[in-house]
């Protein structure tokens, strides 16, 4: 068992394609976690994850702040305390449209077991 | 892709061996999830979840509240903010040790895929 400040892992920039997005990957395989990763995502204001879709899920639970999440054809807002699931293949883009640092978890599987 | 606040999930007294704790579960099958789940767990000062172990492992957030997570020989204190990885068949039990309500996200593979 393990247990541990999340500020303990670093924040390293995230992805091409995102802007103002840092990540820490919390749980992951290099501590015996071999079906799903735990990452927490801090998203300045007028930050973005890529506007993009592949074929795994999102499980996310938005922790501080609000903002917009992106899909193909609409935006819908959300804030702490929401919940996004973001099916395999939907287009999504998470946006930060507030004033605060968004911070959410998002959750993804380990695909190649 | 679905967005929605916690509390629009129903919170329902835990499994036998608990005290005082309740379990929302937010992501599922159901709305298809079909890798892991995600619950967020409430538990009253006093309470705690049952002392156990399982083949399956826990990836859990800390999002309010203090109490101490016991395992086979020794107990952890946490907080808010703290992220706790159990391993599969780790003997383990939550127990809100604080005064006030404890939440936290709590997920869980699907084993049977």
């Amino acid at each position: 068992m393990k247990v541990f400040p999340y500020k303990d892992i670093e924040a390293k920039d995230a992805n091409e394609g995102a802007s103002k997005l840092r990540v820490r990957w919390l749980i992951t395989k290099d501590i015996g976690a071999k079906n799903f990763a735990m990452r927490l995502f801090e998203m300045e204001p007028g930050g973005h994850s890529p506007f993009h879709s592949h074929t795994w899920e999102h499980e996310v639970f938005i922790l501080e702040g609000e903002g917009h999440v992106v899909g193909e054809n609409k935006e819908t807002k959300f804030k702490a305390g929401d919940v996004v699931f973001v099916a395999p293949n939907d287009k999504h883009q998470f946006k930060n449209s507030g004033k605060k640092t968004v911070k959410f978890l998002c959750l993804v599987p380990y695909m190649e077991k």
